[in-house]
């Protein structure tokens, strides 16, 4: 395949990118990668670091103007420094014999470790197999890394300060601006991907065409980035191998670790209302918010005050579009296609699966780029659909479910039905996160699941009470037709 | 108010944007309206003929290059030629004087009327008072009329081939280039009002703003105008004083009658599948579908293969967004705020209704701007969600329900119900065409009635069976607090 030595084109270097570039490269096509931004990996001193490489691509979007047709809040959504990886995000990276690499990079989280403001902490494990954690790694040094790889592949060639100032579907024309020289080159590639992030310039053009459906909805929420530094020596201040949540009904503080001993933290928050970014301006008054609310985390956060007022206030988008492509000439993947909320801490894990599949699509079809395409979305849109909704929800479950005896006996009871029937009863975040089941069946069957736990559980108070007789009828009933993981 | 001679600007000189300076201009404020297309009064020889003068609008349109961002088809979408008037469209007239001029260019409905493939031809009435008809208005002789009573007020400049290329809102700085030099001017203006339609410019540039949520959502089917043309001495080749409909389940056709004799038809139709606009194109193909699937009709429309060939295929849009306004400068107003497709006849009066409302925000708030766009957004979202989800919902009834015994028969009961319960039982079609309730309103208690109506009439086979005793009982017990018309 590719032995004609056909060109594929991508819009952008972001993580979809570097790593699309990479499965490109592997089936024989050539591809031309162009970034908006500087190559991260020079502009970046603290290149080895975590958390200094992503302050740098962080601060590299910070200057840049927003894209037509889309608020420049849209570029940094979701754009957190620390990502979490799964076994989706994995995956694709073992296809291309990445994964060990990127393990080695990483720090395996094996649970969500609850802080109350009074009382202990409490950890809630992600899975109850050893293998069934997720994996804190930074944006910014993936990224760096699966540049180096792409740029080592046989046929890639990456441009950066190369923006995508338009894409005209007529004539085929594609416009990128070398940011350096001010100088607009255009070009007509035979095949154009966008993978340029939630603010995607190929997705705005693309509402030239017609028909093309589009939702883009903010939460009321944001949210801005702040540190916990390492103690001496590289010490952790707390837990290394747990995601950190201060649950607080409306609102959340989370951490993850840093390879260097500090942890990423992020307020998630209401724009606007009593308690907001909008009313919380106040050195005095954050502070005194914070040792409310967080008094551990507050203790461990020495420059509070001035990263929550130097560090800007995000928004977190929702995009859905429809339909991906156009034709055999132009492809939305990753971000781009479908944007979502970080709550599952799957926008990384899901683009890299959208690699998975477009990879098995081109199998499938080939030279027929137009079926590739077209059998891409129909078969990934469901999917990607389904998991914007999970984050969603995810959300009020982070911020306030955690906190709820309800809820973690549900938990518990879940893990116990899995036990018993490992083959039917797979927990839905254990569907999303340990097995590569397609989303809409984890969403589907989590709604099953969710009906079967809430009535073992109406009249019981701790998990030893499960009536099993009514476990055996309920999940005979619901889940007797269970597909085994992909 | 308006004394001290404030400037609005109007982007936009269709039928909301010539209505609403004419509302801002009696409240004494200077109103500079531009409009991209030039002055239809002009372009259009056959200006006092019904018909001619949309088609003039259409075409001047077609040659426009599409807004960024926005398909050029949405710019067509929902801009049938004739219009059904309806009460809230006729109150916003009679606001400012203009409604029995109006009224004496429209010939009533009464009903529509159902022309099935075999079989008799049977008068739905939409109302069943001598009142309670909706009006068939040209476009375009609408649009030159408003044109003209907003050119007599004082106060108000209208700039035609002014198309408006972007506005800046962290600068303020509007540009608006003149289609006949290609100059751009640059405006600094201090408020500018967005009634260009569903292709808005003024729209995708609030897109550049944080967290502009945006849905737009293409409907399968599309649309395309045929015509009947008339008699000899213009008379009428069908009923005059009906909205004809043929009803066929997955499509219809529908033709709304003209002053001159002629009827405006229009066929919605899939765009693509096994009969659709992407299969029927040989004219031999589109006489026989026609003459199987509209016989009565075809035998009426001589140049049908012709006109089927050239006019063009029409995509329908569902449009919402939020927020409308941006701080006291700039807000959005009708189809530029909310498209809707054209299945219940609302979207002018939606749009015409709006120039009420937002004329009671500003004599309750002004001078403060931010107030009065606030309250408008805030006052006016929930209504016009509501009715571009009952104008999806409607296409159902007319393409398919209408032809339904059960749809007719509680339709019958229905009437009979508003005649014994005349304070709570307003049929919604009634509710949203002859009375001004908030349509908010009439889509919740449309779901209340549409109960009572199943259950009145899920064992009677006529209207003369309805049960009185459960009539009371449903009526009493769900329909108790209904609130009087507006």
């Amino acid at each position: 395949m590719g032995a004609k030595r056909e060109t594929v084109t991508l819009i952008g270097a972001g993580l979809a990118g570097s790593l699309l570039a990479i499965f490109l490269a592997r089936r024989g096509f050539r591809v031309e990668v162009y970034e908006k931004r500087p190559d991260i990996r020079r502009e970046s001193a603290g290149a080895g670091q975590a958390g200094q490489a992503g302050h740098a691509v962080q601060a590299s979007q910070a200057g840049q103007p927003s894209q037509a047709g889309q608020p420049s809040q849209a570029g940094q959504a979701g754009r957190s420094i620390n990502l979490a990886m799964s076994v989706r995000g994995l995956h694709a990276l073992g296809q291309v014999g990445l994964r060990d690499e990127v393990l080695a990079m990483a720090i395996p989280m094996v649970g969500r470790l609850i802080h109350p403001v009074e009382g202990d902490r409490v950890l809630q494990p992600y899975g109850q197999r050893e293998d069934e954690v997720i994996f804190s790694v930074s944006r910014g040094e993936l990224n760096q890394f699966l540049l180096d790889a792409a740029d080592r592949e046989d046929g890639v060639r990456l441009h950066f300060n190369a923006r995508c100032t338009g894409l005209e579907f007529r004539t085929g024309v594609l416009y990128v601006r070398d940011d350096a020289t001010n100088h607009v080159h255009s070009l007509r590639p035979d095949r154009v991907i966008g993978v340029d992030g939630s603010a995607s310039a190929i997705r705005t053009a693309m509402m030239n065409v017609g028909r093309f459906d589009l939702s883009q909805q903010y939460l009321t929420h944001g949210y801005k980035e702040l540190s916990i530094p390492a103690g001496p020596d590289g010490a952790y201040r707390m837990e290394r191998n747990a995601l950190h949540i201060w649950p607080r009904g409306m609102y959340m503080l989370i951490a993850l670790p840093n390879l260097d001993g500090s942890f990423t933290c992020t307020l998630f928050f209401p724009h606007e209302g009593e308690y907001s970014f909008a009313s919380l301006l106040d050195p005095r008054q954050i502070l005194d918010f914070f040792k409310m609310q967080f008094p551990d985390a507050t203790a461990l956060m020495p420059d509070l005050a001035t990263l929550y007022r130097d560090n800007p206030t995000e928004s977190l988008v929702t995009l859905k579009c429809s339909p991906w492509h156009y034709r055999d000439r132009v492809l939305l993947l990753g971000d781009a296609a479908h944007a979502i909320v970080p709550f599952f801490g799957q926008g990384m894990n899901c683009a890299f699966e959208d690699c998975t599949i477009l990879d098995e699509c081109i199998e499938t079809h080939w030279p027929d780029w137009g079926s590739a395409f077209e059998s891409f979305g129909r078969r990934r849109k469901m999917d990607t659909d389904a998991i914007a909704d999970m984050a969603l929800a995810n959300y009020v479950e982070m911020r306030d479910l955690v906190s709820d005896p309800g809820f973690q006996l549900r938990q518990k009871v879940g893990f116990l039905l899995e036990q018993k029937y490992p083959d039917r009863f797979i927990p839905r975040y254990s569907m999303v996160s340990f097995h590569r089941f397609p989303y809409s069946e984890a969403l589907h069957c989590g709604e099953i699941q969710e009906g079967i736990l809430r009535e073992l559980c109406a009249s019981i108070s701790t998990a030893d009470q499960v009536d099993w007789n009514m476990a055996e009828r309920l999940v005979g009933e619901r889940l007797g037709a269970q597909v085994t993981p992909g």
